[in-house]
């Protein structure tokens, strides 16, 4: 699985050292979040499952650990100048916070279509928030335009060397804390994570297998890896919203080298392990976060006797609806005379 | 509040020994639940509190403590004949699986109305079910003929020493991860949880003030408490199903001498308090734990500058609704010509 196409970063600045560099830098602004177990996922898999609960980082997702990094990483100049970046999910949110813990100016593209929470709650870490039109050309127009206008530095989502050594502390701590693990399975979108995850892993146990999951709808990284050179995935639909994205040059080149197999997983498959883990972990995880577990849930892939690690990426559902039918159900149907 | 009346049993034999007892015998079968903070309650409120959530003990519900600890306290000619219950919800698995664990038989009485998946959870942990009408007088029928027939012991959802007891021991806990706390809040339905929490709090920290919560539809202990005797809420509407009993003897004495307070709240807040809870802590609390969150979060108890803990009893919420609604969203629509 050499690459060779033009696409290819050549080079693969980030290594087991600059990672723990990272988790250095960013240890004072992160929580070491927990990892958890349960024996109605450890039972039918026949393994010993740990899951590493990013859902419970700051912002809700691993996305904190690659910004925060990215930020302290930055210059004098350019910590004055600011950070842009594209995002309408947890990366921007999670841009906003860290520059406003570190006191650097933060500017977020985010398209005209998204939801009104999400531009609020990027706004509420103190982010200037740009809007543009839902395509990709606007967006690349906008970043140029922020960045002429402010002398910005991008932080791009994942195809960035300080974003991937970043989300590679999650799989530190997840060794440090669940032990020697004989597979370690993550979830791969742009494939920041991936990354990470894939170069710690293997520095520090290269006979741990790392296995990426990505939603059988958006299921670019495995074609891509077959084929040597990025296959995007157009408009993939899937409920997995953080995996939508195709790999970029630099997570291109990482898991091509690092990651030991890629398989996918079904849009019923992920809704059924994310009511698993919602229903006998009691944690909220984002659809994209069941992805990894699907394969272990429904033995897709074989780890009986194996001790597995899962990173959890984060709990940021919308729950609107949820709690509009709840709060039809209880708060406001007709009253009744009670309680006399 | 010196209670009076004949429902008022007059020695209230659980001690900080007896709590202190039944954490080291309960120890090797429970999980010692995490602490978890948020920024999100914090700052509103301008206090630090702290979560023991005990949505992740085993069976998903602090009931398993006191299950277990009664379970662990049987002589050995009750351990060979079980034990009965009546329970339509967490305590019925509770004693199911504390009963599988220890290896004592148990039976169940649920009235027939209770949800299939509560039934079939419940005789997964070994137990044997019985289904009676769902009124007061077929239910005790019901746990009287199976005493008659098979000799079994009862043990009380909550009106029980050994009960209140057990559920205790997630205080000390409490106050040994969290540190010292100005106020300890607990949620009261039949009361087990909030005597056993009063009775640990106020022999380790004097000072600690005691805060009961209810729903203000079943307010039976704010009530009762003020008139010196058992007055029961009838049949009330509250979603926090968990806290819809009313106290019994034992927890009424409790109550009586060791809480400094008791407060409500609507089902608005309520489920206000349980979506934070979900959206920012990311964890699955059912609606009965939402209820002492919500005099903090709704600012009916001041707090400012204070350290607080709140009992966060168990996450054993229905998500049928929730998963149906989902499923048809992403994984039955009508199927696209996606993916080409």
């Amino acid at each position: 699985m050499t690459p060779g196409s033009k696409d290819v970063a050549p080079e693969i600045p980030v290594t087991l050292e600059t990672i723990q560099a990272a988790a250095e830098r960013i240890g004072p602004y992160i929580e070491r979040t927990p990892v958890l177990s349960s024996r109605s996922l450890n039972e039918p898999a026949g393994a010993e499952v740990f899951l590493k609960c990013e859902n419970f980082q700051k912002v809700g997702a691993f996305k904190f650990r690659g910004a925060m990094n990215a930020v302290l990483s930055l210059d004098e100049a350019a910590r004055k100048a600011g950070v842009v970046t594209h995002s309408s999910g947890n990366h921007g949110q999670a841009l906003a916070r860290a520059g406003q813990l570190a006191g650097v100016p933060v500017c977020v593209i985010m398209p005209r279509t998204a939801p009104l929470v999400k531009l609020r709650a990027t706004e509420a870490f103190g982010a200037r928030v740009v809007l543009c039109e839902p395509t990709l050309a606007a967006r690349e127009a906008a970043v140029a335009a922020e960045i002429d206008k402010h002398g910005y530095e991008l932080v791009h989502p994942f195809d960035d060397w300080r974003v991937i050594a970043g989300q590679g502390t999650a799989a530190l701590e997840l060794l440090e804390q669940a032990g020697p693990l004989d597979v370690v399975v993550v979830p791969i979108g742009g494939g920041g994570l991936a990354s990470g995850t894939a170069i710690a892993v293997k520095a520090l146990s290269p006979s741990t297998k790392v296995i990426g999951v990505e939603p059988a709808a958006a299921d670019d990284a495995a074609r891509s890896i077959e084929a040597g050179r990025i296959l995007p995935s157009g408009d993939p639909k899937t409920m997995a919203d953080g995996l939508r994205t195709s790999l970029a040059p630099k997570t291109f080149t990482v898991l091509s080298r690092f990651v030991d197999q890629v398989v996918s997983a079904t849009e019923a498959e992920t809704l059924a392990s994310m009511r698993l883990v919602w229903e006998r972990f009691k944690i909220i995880i984002e659809p994209s976060c069941a992805v990894p577990v699907a394969p272990i849930h429904h033995r897709k892939i074989v780890v009986a006797g194996k001790r597995v690690g899962i990173v959890i990426t984060g709990g940021n559902v919308d729950l609107d609806a949820i709690f509009d039918a709840l709060r039809t159900k209880f708060v406001d149907p007709a009253p009744e005379a009670s309680n006399g």
